[in-house]
């Protein structure tokens, strides 16, 4: 079962994604981040593995583009605010961008 | 050049595409439409496709994902408002999803 971080977890897994980057919307308990990119070529790419990662552990983000930006927005709507998924895949999509 | 839609162009292209379901934004002279998928993957695939024609064309839309549903806006920068790219994006992007 997918369960709401507790504030241990949030300590642990929430602070770190902050410093690199991640805003907390308090209001809807969810985690943001604009990543930019060279160019749409690059932001597309990203977009696409980060959603091969996102099909394959269920968990989708809302996400919009503009040209080389992208904005994530992560929360899981089961659990009403942040579990351990988006945690996961705000690392994955970390990692993923670094690589362009 | 790219040059702002004629009034006769607006008749003539941007009618058919109101009937197809995109509608007129007025207020910044874009038109928008919400496609909606069988599920995430499809939404991600239509994205994909419809991103290497926008890339092609040199045209690139602005443009949203939560789950099964694409939310779409197009407008041309370079003339504050609608031009002939915008209505070429909108049709390919409707073959595109008609193919889901």
């Amino acid at each position: 079962m997918t369960e709401k971080l507790s504030d241990t977890g949030r300590e642990t897994t929430l602070n770190p994604l902050l410093d690199a980057g991640w805003s907390h919307d308090e209001s809807r308990d969810a985690i943001r981040k604009t990543y930019k990119f060279a160019d749409f070529v690059e932001a597309v790419g990203f977009m696409t593995r980060a959603a091969i990662w996102a099909e394959k552990w269920n968990h989708h983000p809302e996400w919009s583009n503009v040209y080389n930006r992208v904005d994530v927005t992560l929360t899981t709507h089961d659990v009403n605010g942040l579990s351990a998924l988006d945690v996961k895949l705000a690392r994955k999509m970390d990692v993923l961008a670094a690589h362009d």
